[in-house]
């Protein structure tokens, strides 16, 4: 293969920079792929909004990723896999995954006694997708989901190792630790930022399912289905294009997933 | 006048449902006007957006008050009041009030010592707003501004009297509380609903600035100046209208503001 032909890149979008965590799993796992990460950050958060608007934003950002030559394209955006993935596989013409059904998989695969906790912000949690992708695949697993709309704030505050954060992941998962489950699904992707301090809390009883880390198996996989891998020869580089300036998470992002993102360019969207 | 004729109602907008605290405190000083709220949920937060689209949704939005007849519009919203009264102001053809200047008027007012403290979201703070007016109407005051991004999902989960959201005023606050203010500027239409928690954490010793209570106070005296008051002898209703379906807080301000708000119209909006 020439090398001067630039690879394809994976597409990668998320409402905002949260979907880094997805992309850092990405670059550890895929160090040979490029990766266009598109962050929708004129519009963020999609956590509130309708279906039918985040079916759309979702459409328009896959769009822009396809434009720029996606040969996949990867919702790493709980949100938006849970209420735009089945359109997005109906209408793109490229292999599509969202994080709902590798968390829902690796949940599965690590519940011991087949109860299951899910957090997320309101809009993935009153979604139900979780529940629904876990049942699907296993119909016996007990479920329980709790929404945890303050967490975000936190982790895009910088309060990754804190007593405030501690204190709300305390309020928000004290009846879950207490409910028999042994597997806890971070049915967001901020969520990896505080891995840490939820496992402090819930101690070593209840296994944390990464759904950025399980994503990241799933893109390899889908890669290798559909035989559209870069060469292992390569040397993937990581693009990051935002829909509007970004406010002090970005920094925040970087420096705790290790991740060189360089410069940021900014992608017009209609808003 | 003949009270079949219905009276034309005041305009007021915010980005979402905090600006409920303006409208509040408009239905209590002004009970025989009727308000047309409506509230941009599909496009909340307008904090971390960028000064041109603020301006274009603040546009779109008065149009729509325009369009139901308004005869005035109110700006319940900080961000949008640093960034688009200007603009409003050039552009429509009824009196335009935001809350910054009247904030930045009863923070000049009230301060004794020549130290005002302003507090809101990153936005805001960043634009810098409530410097500028309270130095263009006393260059001598000294400004000390502080973003608290994480009150507004506090307060939005409800969390109004709770040690987390005392924990969280705590950290943001201490050192405006050491830097020598005697009043503290509420520069966002969300802080109001923790003013006694704040209060409590500030002592007697600083003084709140309750930005929603002074642009009530403005809307009375912009009506008194063009003339278009409604009839002492009328009731004024109250019409909420939110470009998306709305989350959990409604119920929250509802309550917390003792607002008969009623049905809520959807109103649908470019997003």
């Amino acid at each position: 293969m020439d090398s001067s032909i630039p690879a394809r890149p994976i597409g990668v979008f998320d409402s905002g920079i949260g979907g880094l965590t997805v992309t850092a799993e990405l670059r550890r796992l895929l160090p040979h792929e490029t990766i266009f990460y598109i962050g929708d950050t004129a519009r963020v958060p999609y956590g509130g909004k309708s279906p039918a608007t985040i079916e759309r934003y979702s459409l328009e950002i896959s769009d822009m990723l396809l434009t720029a030559g996606a040969k996949m394209i990867v919702v790493a955006c709980n949100t938006a896999s849970a209420l735009a993935v089945p359109k997005l596989e109906e209408t793109l013409p490229v292999p599509v995954t969202g994080v709902i059904l590798p968390g829902a998989r690796a949940a599965v695969a690590t519940t011991r006694n087949g109860r299951v906790g899910v957090i997320g912000t309101r809009g993935t949690i009153r979604s139900g997708a979780y529940e629904r992708a876990i049942h699907a695949l296993a119909p016996e697993v007990r479920v329980v989901s709790q929404a945890c709309p303050m967490l975000v704030p936190a982790i895009e505050e910088g309060w990754l190792e804190d007593g405030i954060t501690d204190g709300i992941i305390a309020r928000y998962l004290e009846n879950l630790a207490g409910s028999g489950i042994d597997t806890l699904v971070l049915g967001c992707t901020h969520y990896p930022l505080v891995k840490a301090a939820l496992a402090r809390f819930l101690g070593p009883g209840i296994r944390l399912v990464d759904s950025a880390e399980n994503c990241a198996i799933a893109v390899r996989e889908l890669l290798d289905v559909h035989g559209i891998g870069a060469p292992d020869s390569g040397k993937g580089r990581l693009r990051v294009a935002l829909t509007d300036a970004s406010d002090g998470f970005l920094p925040v992002a970087e420096k705790a997933l290790g991740l060189e993102v360089g410069e940021i360019h900014l992608a017009a969207v209609q808003r």
